[in-house]
């Protein structure tokens, strides 16, 4: 009973249904994985919030790998294919996914879109979430390796607020770092501390694809997920939670 | 049948579950807004992504308004209750939610919260929801106004990418405009025109909590609510849809 006003209170999460979608979820993203790893394929859920510079990273990776590596992305939005558009003109072959109301990427989502790219023939296979820290978080793409790009402008203590979508992530690329001569309070150690307290093996990379600083490490990470992979298969996301 | 790979490709997603939950959001929001108005408490949720500025926006203009409105905040994050104190420090008597990891505040969580406010007692009941552009646009509080905080950092498109929360928002609060020196390249027009082209009755103002540029439109907008709250009351959201 509700002591503010006296109605009745009860609340009735289906927490069977949920648990039965992330099943479901978890197997189709088993057989993609399979279809990746068999085929040399290194997928990267490239995760963040909206306007956290993912499109953008992706476009200066393109200008730098893409003369050396094969390069496919599959980006997921609400609605509007720009970004695709976007990863089509940075010299990335790519396929969008309007979601209408869904708030991220599952693994059907992505299957379903592998019939539209030349992905087999890809080196990297880029899937780029909905702009959301939240959700994604949770659902196996069947990727590789999982990225989580933050701007330095959404502030330091991200991770702390989200933690989730962090504790799961193989990287944090730390974006929009050229804005910090105009964000004098900005604390960037502060961030490192943050994303240090929630992520078991932290792995954080400072760029700015505007002005290509820390684009190196960022490609040498990308590069290092293809040496050590036949070596270290990334194990399921599952296995995390 | 796939015909990447011949695999079965049968997705089942529970609309029934989906649409019973928010039929139970609907009335508990109801509850809510019976609630607000007999008490002439004005319920504003506060929608946007991580690090949009939403928090700081509620911090001016509590340095504003606090001497003459009495003003109380629900504050919602996955994890930690930095917002609430941060809005307490600013003068804002608050209590935070946390919500583990759901994605966004629904009615039955902020109907909790409110045993723990002196919500009562509000001119104002200022709702921040869990940063997040996606999902808290179709869980309707109770509140008589919906504000989505975009930063200019987060880019132009925006309100086209995810246009559902734009579409049912009453206005939308422009952030961060005080570093528009440092980004050359972006153009305030093109934002005004991406919002214009989703939200029935654009409403936009452009603020900078940290220069104060702007927050007089918004104390202007918060108290025309007030002013035409008995003559017009604000339709429930779920008639928006």
């Amino acid at each position: 009973m509700c002591e503010t006003c006296g109605c009745g209170d009860t609340t009735k999460v289906s927490v069977e249904m949920h648990e039965h979608l992330l099943a479901d979820n978890d197997r189709a993203a088993a057989h993609n994985r399979e279809h990746f790893e068999a085929a040399g394929v290194t997928a990267i859920n490239v995760m963040g919030s909206p306007g956290s510079g993912k499109t953008a990273l992706l476009e200066a990776t393109a200008a730098r790998l893409r003369e050396r590596r094969r390069l496919v992305a599959i980006s997921g939005d609400l609605e509007t294919d720009r970004d695709a558009r976007r990863l089509e003109r940075a010299g990335i072959q790519s396929v969008s996914i309007t979601t209408g109301s869904a708030c991220h990427l599952d693994a059907r989502m992505v299957h379903r879109a592998l019939h539209e790219t030349p992905w087999k023939q890809a080196d990297y296979l880029f899937i780029e979430n909905v702009g959301n820290l939240v959700c994604p978080a949770i659902y196996d793409l069947g990727e590789a390796a999982r990225v989580v790009v933050l701007s330095i402008t959404e502030g330091e203590d991200k991770p702390l607020k989200y933690p989730i979508i962090f504790r799961r992530a193989d990287a944090v690329v730390v974006t929009k770092c050229d804005l910090l001569a105009a964000l004098p309070e900005y604390e960037l150690a502060s961030l490192d501390a943050a994303i240090a307290r929630v992520m078991p093996r932290p792995a954080v990379i400072h760029v700015s694809a505007r002005t290509g600083a820390g684009l190196d490490a960022w490609l040498d990470w990308l590069e290092s997920l293809r040496t050590t992979a036949s070596a270290t298969p990334h194990a399921p996301a599952r296995a995390a939670r």
